[in-house]
């Protein structure tokens, strides 16, 4: 509905309507309706926007589009929404093109600003680097307070987050930091170097973005200074970008156990083919582990000729472990993933994951006990399938709960230690303790 | 060792040396290292921080430890710890200890203070109030820039995140915001509500935490002012308790998932008891669910005993359905929380998952032949096998793709259906499938 009001007002040429309209939006706002309108309403949007407005508007929307409005814009404005927007955006836009397309649109950019966004660019896509903006401010250590202020005053237009100044010595390295409120708090005359911070938390380009945002979450930061290995600043990672990495860092391990490989894209953006292709490998992998089970009930199919009864608890002993299992490896990876569970505990996580399971036992033992009598089986076969419940059960917390802490050890993620690897793991032993149980209990 | 190192110093009684120690450290570690020590050890570490310093360690300390430390340091001490302490976490202090010693440490607490803060803690858990902080910078909407910066420079020194300023209208009505940084590149003698901006994002009080986390996150904001219904601001929401929120909430939903309640604490917090029930009840319930297996059983026993040999491929085929249904529930419910899929695409993402199915349930069907002819268990069979293996894929995927959106609709949160849940609906279902499948081409 605002949608098409805004079509309407676009294509009736009212501009002061226009302006009030826009003015009570959001740029995220904006650019969601953007991405409803026509190629013409797009570009008039575009045009009709206040160049920062319209910069901020560009940044939601997919690089594609963001090329193909680029484009068709006036030179002249194409340069200046170019210039404006932030540097990792610009990056990421030149790195979704074609090489030819990205090096059009490098022409656009200041030959100082050409080399600094090549720079951003060579990072690779899961490290710090690439999350960087260079739009921040930056201080002499030698500078006063009030040099610093006149400073921010004269770049401070471009900058992402002025929250924080970084102050740099006589050498070009990063020596220390003051966030923008002490610098108004303090002394006019006061010499930076004096008031800042130098015991900063800094991150090199190359470290893993996911350690970047636990960094970043552990010490409360809202933004965090990029430096290379010698200490110079390469820039600076913001807040929401790192709430974007831990979105996709959940949910990549999301679907890892759920026993998937991690779509990258949001859910409708991945073709059936691509979702075919991630699920395909652990389907047929864990259909291999399954595949013994065939040998297994082979091996014991005499007995089960003999006590037909028996198959009949088959899938609610094997289900009731794959659960158990299950309830302990999701709880235990994401403990992992948060860093609340490391190896060393891997003696206390099996104590309180095998008296849990103890507990859990003997309840599903009772359960069982009962489910046997209610079908009529005779309370020799009731008794096996409670002790195999028992059983069963415990032995898939102890399963679920030593593997992942084990691939982790061996630098594997524990995430693909996923509830149907588990399942499929307890399903075969689940079957020999069931039949080793029922040809001891029941003298076969 | 750093620890070790600390120890000395404190009972070596150099303070020099401790001082010097002390700044090469954030809050956070040294709030690592203050757990470490003992009782003693501990008092004079934060006797010896400056007062700043040691109300941010304390903030990263258990509140049941907070109290015993303000409860043993001198009066004078205590209160203005307790002063500098950011409002939010005085809250949550005085809302985690018994009544009786929150009164006394109320008591420290100008009375202007105390009732603010009581009004924090009348919030519901979940609610954004609760999340709130009171230490925000606001000004007056017909104040200059200049009286705004002087303002600031009196009472910014408590505000814990001073890159907003919040204006409020003559009637308290909060009417805008503005940046610091907007502030310090204005005339200072620009009046603030010529410069602000109107449009705000403000949440109300009840608002739930996980939709503020999404706005936060939508809109790349750092703070987030939290009003009353009639738009009065209480406080403001900073990015960092939201990034808390956001970890928690897809915590909540790895467990849930994984088939168990979600459990509130950190994972060691838990003791083996509320992890049993928490875990129980799903377990229970489905337990209740897959009973039903057996009466399929059962009712096809005739078929069992003339046939053994299906008996071998059962936990194969219903092993095969939960982990293709698991991998799309995961997927779902995943992209459901991050507001990817809504009901509304329910048709959509059944054209996708049963496409998706077809594919996996062929070529599973294929590799069921396969193990079939392994199995030497005949031709026959082996059709059987392969048959209810693709209808059984195809069928689990329609199941997850469904039930969590109808579910979503219902106002029921979609994690409930778990890899679990989605495992067991398939079994006894896979059984008839399977079962019947073998009947007709059987001709038994």
């Amino acid at each position: 509905m605002m949608t098409q009001e805004l079509i309407d007002l676009l294509e009736g040429g009212n501009l002061d309507a226009l302006q009030s309209f826009i003015s009570q939006y959001q740029p995220y706002d904006l650019a969601d309706m953007f991405n409803q309108l026509d190629k013409q309403n797009q570009l008039r949007l575009i045009s009709s926007l206040p160049t920062t407005l319209g910069a901020e508007v560009l940044e939601y929307v997919e690089p594609d589009l963001q090329y193909r409005i680029l484009g068709q814009l006036e030179k002249e404005k194409t340069a200046l929404l170019l210039n404006e927007m932030s540097s990792d955006m610009v990056a990421d836009l030149l790195l979704a093109l074609h090489p030819h397309q990205a090096e059009r649109l490098m022409t656009y950019l200041s030959t100082d600003y050409q080399e600094k966004i090549s720079n951003l660019m060579n990072f690779p896509p899961d490290s710090a680097g690439s999350l960087v903006t260079i739009d921040y401010i930056s201080a002499r250590s030698s500078w006063t307070v009030d040099q610093t202020l006149q400073h921010i005053r004269k770049v401070g237009h471009d900058a992402e987050i002025v929250s924080y100044i970084y102050v740099v010595d006589p050498r070009g390295k990063l020596s220390g930091i003051i966030s923008l409120k002490e610098a108004i708090l303090a002394n006019p005359s006061a010499r930076i170097e004096d008031i800042m911070r130098a015991d900063i938390i800094s991150v090199p380009a190359q470290m893993d973005q996911q350690e970047v945002a636990s960094l970043l979450s552990k010490y409360d930061l809202i933004a965090i200074p990029v430096v290379t290995l010698d200490n110079r600043i390469i820039g600076i990672i913001t807040v929401d970008d790192l709430i974007d990495v831990i979105h996709e860092e959940a949910t990549e391990d999301f679907q890892k156990l759920g026993g998937s490989q991690p779509l990258v894209e949001p859910y409708f953006k991945n073709s059936v083919w691509s979702v075919f292709r991630k699920r395909i490998g652990w389907l047929l992998i864990l259909f291999v582990a399954e595949a013994y089970t065939g040998n297994v009930l082979r091996h014991y199919e005499a007995t089960l000729s003999e006590v037909i009864a028996l198959a009949f608890f088959i899938p609610l002993l094997l289900g009731t472990g794959g659960n158990s299992g299950t309830q302990t490896v999701t709880t235990l990876v994401r403990a992992m993933a948060l860093g609340e569970v490391k190896f060393k505990d891997i003696f206390k996580v099996m104590r309180k994951e095998v008296t849990t399971g103890l507990l859990l036992g003997v309840s599903m033992g009772i359960v069982a006990l009962i489910r046997a009598e209610f079908l009529g089986v005779g309370i020799a076969i009731g008794s096996v399938v409670a002790i195999s419940a028992l059983i069963v059960v415990i032995w898939a917390s102890i399963v679920a709960a030593v593997l992942p802490l084990i691939l982790h050890k061996l630098k594997v993620d524990p995430a693909v230690v996923s509830g149907p690897f588990i399942s499929t793991m307890v399903d075969g032993t689940g079957l020999i303790i069931y039949f080793t149980m029922a040809k001891i209990m029941l003298n076969l």
